[in-house]
């Protein structure tokens, strides 16, 4: 019984009536037997001359049963209390519910536990007494026991593929006989493996049957012995087909559900099983047990016909109908060169030198400023802004060394994004990446005046607001740079030859920006963390900006 | 990073390659594009002259992001480490994987986490620059925060409704600058409420904030706090629909989930929302951690349209398009008499008298022999068997006391089924109820010769073989009530008057079956557990049993 004191629960008491409620009210074709914990579907009318199917079991292994409940599937669900055998009296309940909707007949599918088999047995027999055409099928697909004792195979997960094929049959039609002559024919092919972790990845040794728990988990490889492959009631042979349904037991993380389900599928189709289908989540559980099961169905193409038939029972998933292990599933991705190969591909112009004499001044001045911006960001962050910006600069510096500046800026700037983005690192380089990214659409061969450049910085440093999320005011690179946007935008209506002064005019703006943030909190960024009353130093990567623009103007000058 | 020592992991560094596989091979509309962690969807060609959809993030959030990837829903996702956003390159392959596909544009739905922004941002800039038309849109939905920093407010499970809502849309042939102004509106509701545990079940104070973790959850009463009901950003009124998803953020257990699916309807409702649909389940996990996120989406008919559409992605749940809130979800249960109701019901008749001496003969017996069964039981159960029959035995007699026998065999036997299955409880209680509900249609007033009785007692005992799972030979009751159904049956060719030599040697055959346990192995029920060398006394079941045939008997003997 679960304690509510350490579960998400109200009270133990009212929990699976809760949990039914809870089950019951989201789905649409679901009914609540009103004073029983019996769940049927809201369209009994739809069993008219059909064969009704009730299943159902103690509670604590949501979503079944009542999650399987809708067209093509159960028509009812009982269930008891949490792991306890659900009366007779509401067994009998939902047949004769069934019965009077005008069912043909009802078959009862039950795992193979005691109590399940006495309960339902004795409300088959109370339902027959009273003119109804009762049969009962019992699953009892666990193949942890080689040699089952009379108590010992358990109903498991593979209880849901009965729940499917039968829900199938009846749905069509198929009269009561033949539904429990398939389905018995079929459960035949159906066992359920137990897996294990355990430090050998290969299982030649005989099937392990431990179920796994927190404790078993203890070592780096996990094995799937699949039992079933090997146990004595489900022979498989290589070309067989199987349907196979990974079972989070409960607490099981869904990467590890992903993780075990490949193991499985692979250790199939290494002795060559045909996996046609398979199903991995929380369809069995176990309140929150740590763990997974494992079940496999033979099927040839009838079989298969009636899995992949359409339900809308809530819990059954979204299932496609191709064969697994026939299908191609990786696809060749186009073809990218890295930053480094574009960067190769280009060729020199006459605004090369220019840009090259610019990039070596800015990397001189962030290295010069080095320990400047690292003592400022000490303030506020972790202290190495300077060291971030001189790993950039000096990664410029070797690429000047090894390669040519080619002509058109837009590709420069697109090969210094990549280069950022690489060797800068942090979301400084992803940044800084994104400003040259926007910008360099924005300058090419042909059009790489004044006016295209200050388009380009606008274009960045949007692009910068855009995915950042920072704004001007909040204490980041954007105050430096925006007031410098302002001035360098004005060069469209600026007279001719006025360039190097709206640039002056700009740096002066970036360099006033940042010395501005000494009065601002911090809103974006790590310095967002620190307490306001701590900063009353400009923010460093604010004054990295200006020191940029900085090293451009003075290159420029030095040109002309 | 998860330890793969205390997880179903074979690596650490595998695991999200693993993971994807295991996501992706089941799945088929999904492929990977090889060597890079970009999921797509396997019928690309369906996306000529449609918008793409792209989403992804970090993993350890499965089934997000390349569970929602099919038709209707995204075409493709790209996953970063585990809790690592995606590298802009994996991301730009996945839009030009697109685009070469012939999307006519491509959206991408980014959860607002500093690192996703920047390289998706980046990603998107690159995109542009070769000439693909790419457009953004960022969840941020997380109402944790009362007054969010620029870093605030995160993407969560909501995220997922904007990948239906766009995908429906794209399905439709909606253009790229539709697709982004109808989302956009909408995120306007969509909230993502935490929910807390606490001792006190009504929320009149400021909402909480906390997610549920393992060490929150200290209290009886489970309280759910709809924090964007009454949050700044998603002010709902009563009459106001929405759809609700109860997202499990790993390790919670399904009745659990349940459990809260339930609270947080009812907490809606009672505000008088009306919840359209609601969604409970795995979406948006977060490795294993026990707890739940809840989100809500305002919609009117448009969205709910959009929402209900048609997908094939696998993580998607069977989910019915009927209004939750206005749906009647219980039914009355078919009117059942109880045993008591019954037997109250009944009238005496000619064999009335025979049959009260027979059972007040059975429960004496029982009662005298109640010490010696306890001690046969004591040898291999739980040393009760004599008090259970003994218990049985007073139910009968208190029952004669106060009721008439009803004239119809069928109908005192079905009586004595429901006192016994009541009174003597246990799965002793339940074998003998089946057994009397079995046998009860073979006796009827009209027809109550001694080869009616006969039949009785053999689909009885058949009953009891097929629903207990035990067989002669296993140590039960079985062992004596067999032999005596062998001999019960040659009443119908035995000659006029023999019947009571027939009873005299089916009474014999009890014994000495019962007698012969001794030397048999337990192979069902209790005594199952206990070593074989322990037991050498009788079983007790069996000698019960022949102590009521021997009663039944006597009885006769007497009224002859």
């Amino acid at each position: 019984m679960p304690e509510a004191q350490r579960k998400l629960l109200n009270s133990t008491e009212r929990c699976v009536d809760e949990a039914l409620c809870g089950l019951v009210r989201p789905a649409g074709g679901l009914c609540l037997l009103r004073g029983l914990r019996v769940v049927v579907r809201s369209d009994l009318h739809h069993l008219s001359g059909r064969v009704g199917l009730v299943s159902g079991g103690g509670s604590g292994h949501e979503p079944a049963h009542a999650g399987y409940i809708g067209s093509g599937m159960l028509s009812a669900a009982v269930a008891g209390g949490v792991f306890a055998s659900p009366p007779p009296t509401s067994i009998l309940a939902a047949i004769l519910h069934l019965h009077s909707a005008g069912a043909s007949g009802v078959l009862l599918i039950v795992k193979n536990y005691t109590g399940d088999r006495l309960n339902f047995g004795l409300a088959a027999e109370q339902a027959r007494n009273r003119g109804v055409a009762v049969a009962m099928v019992i699953v009892a697909d666990d193949c942890a026991f080689e040699r089952p004792g009379k108590a010992g195979r358990r109903g498991l997960c593979g209880t849901v593929f009965v729940h499917k094929l039968a829900g199938a049959l009846a749905e069509e039609g198929c009269p009561l006989d033949k539904i429990v002559a398939k389905v018995t024919e079929v459960l035949k092919g159906i066992g359920e493996s137990s897996c294990h972790s355990s430090p050998h990845l290969l299982c030649s040794q005989p099937p392990l049957q431990y179920w796994i728990k927190e404790r078993d988990r203890e070592s780096l490889i996990v094995v799937i012995y699949c039992v079933c492959v090997w146990g004595h009631n489900l022979s498989l042979s290589p070309g067989d087909s199987v349907v196979l349904c990974v079972n989070n037991l409960g607490a099981l993380s869904c990467l590890e559900m992903a993780v075990v389900t490949r193991a499985a599928l692979s250790t199939l189709e290494a002795r060559g099983v045909v996996v046609a289908r398979v199903m991995s989540g929380s369809f069995m559980t176990s309140l929150e047990m740590a763990g997974v099961s494992l079940s496999l169905m033979r099927v040839d193409p009838e079989v298969l016909r009636l899995f992949d038939a359409k339900t809308s029972a809530p819990a059954w998933p979204n299932l496609s109908s191709v064969c697994v292990s026939a299908r191609q599933c990786t696809v060749e991705p186009p073809a990218l060169r890295t930053w480094a190969q574009e960067g190769d591909a280009h060729s020199e112009g006459p605004l090369s030198p220019v840009m090259r004499t610019a990039l070596q001044r800015i990397s001189s001045a962030l290295l010069d400023r080095q320990e400047e911006l690292n003592a400022l960001d000490r303030a506020s962050g972790d202290g190495d802004c300077g060291n971030t910006h001189a790993q950039a600069a000096r990664a410029i510096q070797e690429w000047l060394c090894s390669h040519v500046v080619p002509g058109c800026p837009g590709q420069l700037l697109s090969v210094l994004a990549g280069l950022v983005q690489e060797k800068m690192g942090g979301s400084s380089g992803g940044l800084y990446s994104l400003f040259l990214t926007a910008a360099a659409g924005h300058v090419t061969e042909g059009s790489s005046h004044a006016g295209a450049w200050a388009n380009a910085v606008h274009a960045g440093t949007q692009a910068m607001r855009r995915y950042g999320g920072a704004e001007p005011g909040d204490r980041t690179m954007l105050d430096a740079l925006c007031p410098a946007v302002d001035e360098l935008l004005k060069v469209t209506t600026a007279p001719s030859g006025g360039e190097m002064a709206v640039l002056q005019a700009a740096v002066e703006a970036a360099e006033f920006g940042a010395e501005s943030t000494r009065d601002l909190t911090a809103r974006a960024g790590r310095a967002s963390y620190i307490a306001a009353e701590r900063v009353i130093l400009p923010d460093p990567g604010a004054v990295a900006i200006g020191a940029i623009l900085r090293a451009v103007l003075e290159s420029l000058e030095g040109q002309s």
